[in-house]
């Protein structure tokens, strides 16, 4: 048993919109030969603000990898503190409650990572278990949700902080003018999201109770998601042929919930999908046969925030406690995709206790 | 249940001695105002000799971030190929029965991570779980044994493969010329090394049978081991401080024991210790009041192969199956230290089945 309580999700201040980053875009490369396709591609997007921890003006320059590591330690640690503060609340505990920290981050690094300073600065305790993870960059938020759910089967009395730390606007690498480059540019947004696990529901409490996990890696995909590690920090790639990995991970997920439940994947209650892109959202409607209401919550978060990379699924799962519409018995599944390709899929059923 | 079987150990094929690498550097910092001290402390490392990925000639140079992370990229992908198979091999195992694969290493970044790599090329099963871990340095080994024994508490019917793969020559920083830099430059050696670990003993294993496990971090000590992160790399940073965790972490390594044994540490019949370094090591023997008899494997790892980061504790634990001295049911501990200050711990019976 492993109940997933209301995440937070925690903007940046400063804001674009699709408008102004096709401007911004425009003046950087004012000669560039694919431009018309650059600007529609953009527009097909379906991505209208990006929250950022700079503005625009500021993102758009590059100020060293090693400048830039500092600035996502600092108000990654900041955020971060935050987050954790509001969730610990929010569920009435106290840093000395939880027993495993999971931090995912694919946008910075450091050593110690952020797990150790969060445990130092707000007083967790000494034996707090750490599992601090970068290298999974989309898919780690619905990673992180399996690994706490297999956690809490062993240690059933225990609670699992996640925090994600997403600042893809510190990967923004003006030298990269690739059209898929370009069009990376106006999709991640920034943000720090977290929530706790429980191994034990309470009266009271309210949440995605997970029942099973999977998880699916596709032969010889590397190459469809991947960050190239130069002196100027870490070059996002995307070859367009990630499009086509939704057809092979769409039967893993009809089985998986078929298997389980005795009903098909677009017959569930709800769905909270990683808005990798308006295509892979496309791509899942049309491979699950689903109806567009199944995508709803994932295509608003795309709209307004943008891609927050591990975090997307938080923010998607958040509006199911916000809109309150989910009953006590709802059905549901929540996946996410990422470099590999990897995807890391979970199902479950609401609680209202 | 958890049974660590055999560990297998791979080193690069170069290699350095302490002579030679006191020449290099003297020739690469020929006026350096603490040369005396630099060449004493070099000399008391108690490190004869480490392997490299390259000749020595070549690690001192800097072809760049990018050049290095690629080095890390195609070197360990073929030496944790290799390892992988090794370990497989021995275990009469295939890749289908991993179900949990763990790489842990600090010394270069990938994304994506080899455990995708490694899924894809050795033909894993696509669902098989990875769990890729760059932030916990030197404690990562232990760390990872930690979360594999966790793991097969819920899964007892599983098996963990954990590969270490570092190669701390890609991080020579010729511009780093504080006296703990040139230390540390003569203290790490390369190795890619792993073991697998089964849910389930099956009759004729042996193994380290792991009964209990804890982690430990000290507050405000993240200055203590540290990578700053520039666009040269990652650049190790080593606080003299250091040296007094140990102080810190013995008890709690001594409640550890002694809350579950009918014995002190001391008793233990055998202890494997990371090899931070030979006064990491004089520590743990003075404040644990332990024989040098205890510590004797770690210091001959220290002495052959430097700090082999999050490997150390597989080499030192291999030499306790390779020696044959083990007997069923002899009880012993394992402990790791890295960036936090970080201390994993855990604790556990020799089996021969």
């Amino acid at each position: 048993m492993s109940l997933v309580t209301k995440p937070r999700v925690m903007f940046p201040e400063h804001s674009v919109n699709q408008e102004r980053m096709i401007e911004v875009l425009q003046d950087l490369f004012p000669y560039h030969p694919k431009w018309d396709t650059v600007e529609r591609m953009i527009r097909n997007t379906e991505v209208d603000n990006r929250n950022l921890l700079s503005p625009i003006d500021q993102v758009v320059t590059h100020p060293g990898f090693e400048f830039r590591n500092k600035i996502y330690k600092d108000q990654g640690l900041k955020m971060a503190t935050e987050v954790t503060q509001q969730v610990l609340k929010d569920n009435k505990m106290e840093p000395k409650d939880i027993d495993l920290l999971i931090v995912v981050s694919c946008t910075g690094f450091l050593m110690p990572s952020l797990t150790s300073y969060l445990i130092s600065d707000l007083n967790f305790r000494p034996n707090t278990k750490q599992l601090p993870v970068v290298q999974l960059g989309c898919a780690a938020g619905a990673w992180a949700l399996n690994r706490a759910h297999e956690y809490l089967k062993a240690f059933q009395d225990h609670n699992v902080l996640l925090i994600s730390v997403e600042f893809s606007s510190l990967l923004f690498q003006p030298t990269d003018q690739k059209i898929s480059s370009l069009i990376s540019n106006c999709l991640f947004g920034d943000a720090v999201s977290g929530c706790i696990i429980k191994g034990t529901p309470e009266d009271g409490d309210e949440g995605y109770m997970i029942e099973g996990v999977d998880s699916y890696l596709k032969k010889d995909s590397d190459h469809y998601i991947k960050y190239d590690v130069k002196s100027t920090g870490f070059h996002f790639g995307l070859d367009k042929e990630v499009m086509h990995s939704i057809k092979d991970v769409a039967p893993i997920m009809k089985n998986f919930i078929e298997n389980s439940y005795e009903k098909n994947v677009n017959n569930l209650d709800f769905h909270v999908f990683h808005t990798g892109g308006r295509k892979i959202l496309d791509e899942l409607v049309s491979n699950l046969d689903l109806d567009e209401n199944n995508v709803m919550n994932s295509r608003d978060s795309l709209k307004n925030h943008g891609n927050i990379a591990s975090g997307v699924v938080l923010d998607v799962l958040n509006k199911e406690f916000t809109l309150n519409t989910r009953k006590s018995g709802d059905q549901g599944m929540l996946a996410a995709f990422g470099p590999g390709f990897t995807a890391e899929i979970n199902r479950g059923t609401w609680i209202k206790n």
